[in-house]
């Protein structure tokens, strides 16, 4: 595979490089005129589940953005989904599971080791995505954290403080550890599996880390965290991303991850004390702000590329593109990157 | 008025106490079964502008959980409905404007002149509290901060990210800066109003210092906020509460403000070292630890006030009670703070 882009997987991997790099958080998404042609022809998961499909939405942006990465098309909840669980994805509602984990019982029914080859669609998309990319940019494979996943497992949709998936923890400590277990074992294999098909770094996911407090998070969402980078980052860089919690990036100094990835809460001075000076650290324009006058915007990329400073980083959202992002705004972030230099 | 006890003035005074003082927020609330009694025959305004009901509502707590202040029951959606716009609370929607400021012309019509007059009833609804307190504690009156306040205004209902009020911060600064002024001069007029009719202390609500990072913090919350507890702590000490944003404790060390009010999120060392040695800390047990198992309930309270260590310390929820929580839990929490000792 002829490399022609490869500033991302420089920088991840300690290299001195003459600008950041870019990409967009839900870059294959809503706000894309060409992605909801495709999502008004077939369903959620039909479009996740069809290899063909979601290597032609991870290569959308690229073709139309020009990021320097990208994402493979797919859900944090395929994993639930490949451990039996009914998964639905409800209009204007987001993420519904009709029957959510609530005792031992169903605990034991989750499906942890034919989870991993259910999900052999992934592997087939990646492989195909590569092809189409032949090198353009690097492929990055990504999952939920499993703190995150459970929480849609046990509240069983989105929630403004996943009150029930907390209590859970709180009343059954024991047997949200064994459902965290599972979700990591089987999370473990397909991210072994996504690098094998061609995934050339991977992202963890935890959207919810802002659940819980610094002592909490250790043990509910940390520890499972730790196990997956130990597993995976000898075969792919590892970058993981939280949402809030800033007060936990410390606890990854240690870790064998190569990059931290922070909200648009945080400014940038403030992110680089706590995450230190070895790891890369990735983030955090405010997507609501790719929505100021593109002049704007452009001075605010700016400022924070400046605050962020030199080398050991990757330029990104804090969070998702939104839908109503205009593709022009997009653009003219990914642009603002690409033009700025370090020397 | 004979005053029994005086503990949680004292510590937002400055003198030294035997154990640190506690109450919940929302402690006024669905929780407790005489609340819902009062829910089931009054709609929620008619709770709220009705004197002799929101006096029977907040003293309700101080007769069942026994906690050391009384806060006024009320909404910080009065403001805006004096303002003139039309606000509904619906249930299981929340708090609903059909019509939002949108433009010039609607920040031009919100009236600020005789807003405070029409909130007469919050002020006879403490003078009739503090009859029925007889002095048995102090009692608390409430403001959202204009920025939280705002974000309704704009978004015309609560919103995971509040997407449209930060895009019209953003696209138009001016005329939001004009709308958090205009709500910031009704709610000084507003609060020296309460304080004038009886309340003994004032809490600032920031529930949405979450949405902004620090620098828009200092931009579009706490240059409103700091004028108003300019205004106000001459005359009453005040306690301003952000919900997420804690690097912005630190834009308060110069406020006469006299404490700060910490979510949850936020261990209490973390907390101390954020907001210094020279403000009181008020919180911040999750609410929904509430729902553990009372024998653990207990610990984790004592450990959190061993945390926050002796003095300048007011035991506190890190946000409100929720509907779920079994009476003797609350009970259970309010009374572990009452038999810690300090000595």
């Amino acid at each position: 595979m002829k490399e022609q882009n490869h500033l991302f997987l420089d920088v991840l991997n300690g290299k001195k490089v003459d600008r950041p790099p870019v990409w967009m958080m839900r870059q294959a998404g809503r706000y894309l005129p060409e992605y909801m042609e495709l999502r008004r022809k077939y369903d959620f998961f039909t479009r996740v589940e069809t290899p063909e499909l979601a290597a032609e939405i991870t290569i959308q942006p690229i073709d139309i953005i020009k990021p320097d990465a990208a994402i493979l098309f797919s859900d944090i909840l395929v994993i639930p989904k490949a451990m039996g669980m009914d998964v639905q994805l409800v209009d204007k509602v987001g993420p519904f599971f009709p029957k959510t984990i609530e005792n031992k019982q169903d605990v034991d029914n989750l499906n942890t080791d034919e989870a991993p080859e259910r999900l052999q669609h992934v592997y087939d998309a990646i492989k195909i995505t590569q092809e189409k990319l032949d090198g353009r940019v690097p492929l990055i494979g990504f999952a939920g954290a499993p703190w995150t996943v459970f929480c849609y497992m046990i509240e069983g949709k989105g929630s403004k403080n996943f009150a029930k998936a907390k209590t859970f923890c709180y009343q059954h400590p024991e047997l949200a550890e064994s459902v965290l277990d599972k979700v990591t074992d089987v999370t473990i294999s397909y991210l072994k599996n996504k690098v094998a098909a061609g995934a050339q770094a991977i992202q963890i996911f935890d959207s919810w880390a802002s659940l819980l407090n610094q002592k909490d998070y250790a043990k509910y969402s940390q520890k499972y965290i730790d196990r997956i980078t130990e597993a995976i980052s000898p075969l792919a860089p590892v970058i993981i991303y939280l949402r809030g919690n800033p007060f936990a990036y410390a606890n990854y100094k240690d870790s064998s991850c190569s990059a931290i990835g922070v909200d648009w809460g945080i400014s940038p001075t403030i992110a680089k004390q706590l995450v230190g000076d070895k790891k890369v650290i990735q983030g955090n324009f405010d997507p609501i702000k790719l929505l100021m006058p593109i002049d704007e915007l452009k001075k605010e990329t700016i400022s924070m590329l400046d605050e962020f400073g030199t080398q050991k980083y990757v330029a990104n959202l804090g969070h998702g593109i939104l839908p109503n992002i205009p593709v022009d705004h997009a653009k003219a972030f990914v642009d603002t990157v690409k033009s700025y230099s370090y020397k």
